[in-house]
């Protein structure tokens, strides 16, 4: 990627439903987060120059060509919108393309929207989608959904690896503990390792308390360029660092189970853009769809060698203001997963920690935090690295 | 939109299946029609550095996150992907996306591929899903789908301008006349007026020859700057006018029911990017779903005054090699509409024309070609123009 860009990008507001099972349309909730990112931001929808729109399965909930509909909805239907899709990368992937658009000076403010709606279909509607996302050719139709595979990433990483089960679960531990001082989480409950370790296996090793939840929600932020920010006077965080990779769409294409390379490729282009290494990054919400997934990316990203995550975990270094806070916001694991909001949420919780607006879970002295969202088994990724001003 | 980009960008090569009823899968015909552009290109899949997937219905096919399976299966699973969604303008907007990353200088070139594969399903499964694209709150669920909508704003036309059912069916014998040269087109088949004024109504005045059939199809193109172009030494066409705007999402918001206000916003900052006006256009691809969309198209694009367009068709004007061809390749209405594919082959469309493969559909002397391609009624639309060199 060239660094011929002509503007810098900065967060200037952000906003978020509760994530769970909502009752309120797809539509709704994508309005009421954007509405909420507009005000936090402390501009007007007219400012909005384009809406970008992160969302999977709007065929739940029968609307698709969500991008008019929002805009419509906030008032200003002239403004151009569209939908990106990446499976469970679909937030970060859609941050990235306004980023870009923005930095090349296309627009000085746009709204990125996160969303999804699927709890309402049931357990066996929403599995069988959500394996549309692998390369179904090899994998889907294959019977090897998700938890499937990402089983079979944890027991590899078992096998190769000083780790144990009981060490996977202390992700989910950890996650919890966080995700209890988040208003917006899905499941705000403290567990145990035993809890964990009880739990009814869902496909081993991986236990059901080793997964994230299928989650209704949508979260949002306003980009813009620095001029834009600074005439609005608010708090803003920089954008210093973009990357994006990919990685064989099915997991048999990749030469190791236990890395992800897409992660990998994207954080060098993002360490590389922002001029910084793994050791200065203060805290990072990453992609733990399942406990093994937050191990793995935690030493794809660099913050520990490879092999050396699930200790890490185990002795507490990845907690609330341990080596690295990761997954302040709870993660994927206790906020919840709402697949095409993720991305966008994590945005939201990286603002919120470099503007003094998350209470009890405040990462101290914070000032550069990552985010980390793949799809599927990481055949997508995209990693931002942002910095308070 | 600024105008500080770094970098022109050019169409270096085209590919496309065949449209219409296929049976190869959604990630076959995807891989089929992008390998065609990379080898039209003249180039090696290594050097694409991204790839810009529009699709809408990925669940028909049980294959969503497009991307990374058709990187995979290109051999470049490292570069990152995305797939792109707006409706039945998915295309363009995915060429838009594209065109601001290599504009930007994001990347020097990208694959742009546009897939839909619904047939299999049938009629009903495939009008309800697409119904999910209106704005279905005060839409879809009232039970206004497509070809209700465009009906009232043919209705509206009828009642308000010099035009009668003779005149909009002309439209489609034209783009039939046209569409009977193209190999790739899906309704290769001549007909009159008579033939379309006696067939079934669908929606009056529509009848069903006034009405784009459901195509499965692929179209790709490979973008770049134009020193990856030249370096190439390859026929290449610039991209000389981006453009993009919306309209109130329901048909039901809206002043008028016989102008798209997306269409005038994404053509004045089109013409204005290209420093030209419609009377420099040589031949367009416009968004004829149905045939009174084309009359108003012509209209709202700037080539026939407001009411002028149905006496323009019923005197021919539009015919190939008329005062202004409209849609040569035979638009949607004969080529087809596979509706993640329609804008990607607009495009292929006017490369083929402007670089000497368009056959016996040629446009002579044809300078300047415009795409013009909308979601659902117009709620967005994208313009595109280019430039022989």
């Amino acid at each position: 990627m060239s660094a011929k860009f002509v503007e810098n990008v900065c967060v200037l507001g952000a906003g978020s439903t509760k994530y769970g099972k909502l009752d309120d349309s797809i539509s709704d909730i994508t309005v009421q987060a954007s509405a909420a990112a507009i005000e936090n931001a402390g501009i007007e929808p007219k400012e909005i120059k384009a809406g970008y729109i992160s969302n999977v399965f709007g065929v739940a909930d029968k609307q698709v060509h969500l991008g008019p509909v929002v805009m419509s909805n906030l008032g200003i239907s002239e403004r151009p919108s569209l939908s990106i899709e990446s499976a469970c990368g679909s937030g970060s992937v859609s941050f990235r393309e306004a980023y870009a658009n923005v930095a090349a000076g296309f627009y000085d403010a746009v709204l990125v929207t996160g969303v999804e709606k699927v709890t309402h279909t049931g357990t066996e509607w929403t599995t069988t989608y959500f394996s549309y996302c692998s390369d179904f050719f090899y994998e889907g139709q294959a019977g090897a959904s998700f938890p499937g595979l990402f089983a079979s990433m944890a027991r590899a990483y078992l096998n190769e690896f000083d780790a144990t089960e009981e060490d996977l679960a202390s992700v989910a531990v950890k996650n919890h503990d966080n995700g209890l001082s988040n208003p917006k989480a899905h499941l705000r409950k403290k567990i145990t390792i035993d809890d964990v370790m009880n739990s009814a296996v869902v496909a081993s090793p991986l236990k059901l308390f080793d997964c994230c939840p299928f989650s209704d929600g949508a979260s949002s932020v306003v980009i813009c360029n620095e001029q834009f920010a600074k005439d609005h006077s608010k708090d803003y965080v920089k954008v210093i660092g973009s990357g994006r990779g990919g990685s064989p769409a099915a997991l048999q294409g990749r030469d190791h189970l236990t890395t992800i390379p897409s992660t990998k490729l994207a954080a060098a282009d993002a360490y590389k853009m922002a001029g910084i290494t793994a050791k200065d990054v203060d805290f990072a919400e990453v992609h733990d769809c399942f406990t093994v997934a937050e191990v793995v990316d935690t030493e794809d990203l660099g913050f520990f060698e490879k092999g050396k995550g699930a200790k890490a975990a185990r002795n507490g270094e990845t907690r609330l203001n341990g080596s690295i806070s990761i997954n302040p916001s709870g993660g994927l694991k206790s906020k919840g997963h709402p697949i095409g909001a993720t991305g966008v949420g994590q945005v939201v919780e990286v603002f919120e920690q470099l503007t003094g607006q998350s209470g009890q879970r405040t990462v101290n002295d914070a000032k550069i935090g990552l985010t980390q969202n793949f799809g599927a088994t990481g055949a997508s990724c995209a990693v931002h690295i942002f910095q308070s001003v």
